[in-house]
């Protein structure tokens, strides 16, 4: 039975979606906006869609772990991001989990 | 606004989902049954729960990623499971793709 394109790519999704949230976090330990922090992303190799960055940003404030505010920079409103308290703890604890979890792999692979 | 333990959790499941799956996988270049699979994933510091590990298997086998048979051993039937050749070659794209985040997320932390 050949393997089709979507389950590899379900597959790679899944391995990149928590790795993304964490990746969010630990760039938003310095405050930006949307569009320096997709850049700061994909210049470290993780691009990711505004479709998905969007939504990710408002689920992250809601759940206490962002805080937000619209300032004017250049002439224009940018909505700048950054790490809460909250937030910076449980980036602390996920950022040991993916350590542990890496370490597993690394034994397995 | 205080984060509950259910964010952390989730986030934390997030980030594990896709690593376990690759972890099965790695597992699986040799042929496991269900309990010494498990073993060595929990052995490498990876948990999993049957309620999780079986339902996966079914989906990995049903994508063509493994192959499956029942066999007896030490008196017990015991269904026995390894990668497929499909799913070697899968495994080796995932692997690739986790380094590569693996890479990505050691910038940004």
């Amino acid at each position: 039975m050949p393997i089709d394109v979507d389950s590899f790519e379900k597959l790679r999704l899944e391995l990149r979606r928590g790795s993304l949230v964490l990746a969010v976090l630990a760039a938003l330990k310095d405050e930006r906006y949307g569009y320096t922090l997709r850049k700061e992303l994909a210049d470290a190799g993780l691009e990711i869609d505004e479709g998905a960055l969007y939504p990710m940003l408002r689920r992250l404030e809601s759940q206490g772990l962002l805080t937000s505010e619209w300032r004017e920079e250049d002439k224009r409103n940018k909505r700048f991001y950054r790490l809460s308290d909250d937030g910076a703890a449980l980036f602390s604890e996920l950022a040991d989990e993916w350590r542990a979890i890496n370490a597993s792999l690394n034994r397995l692979i």
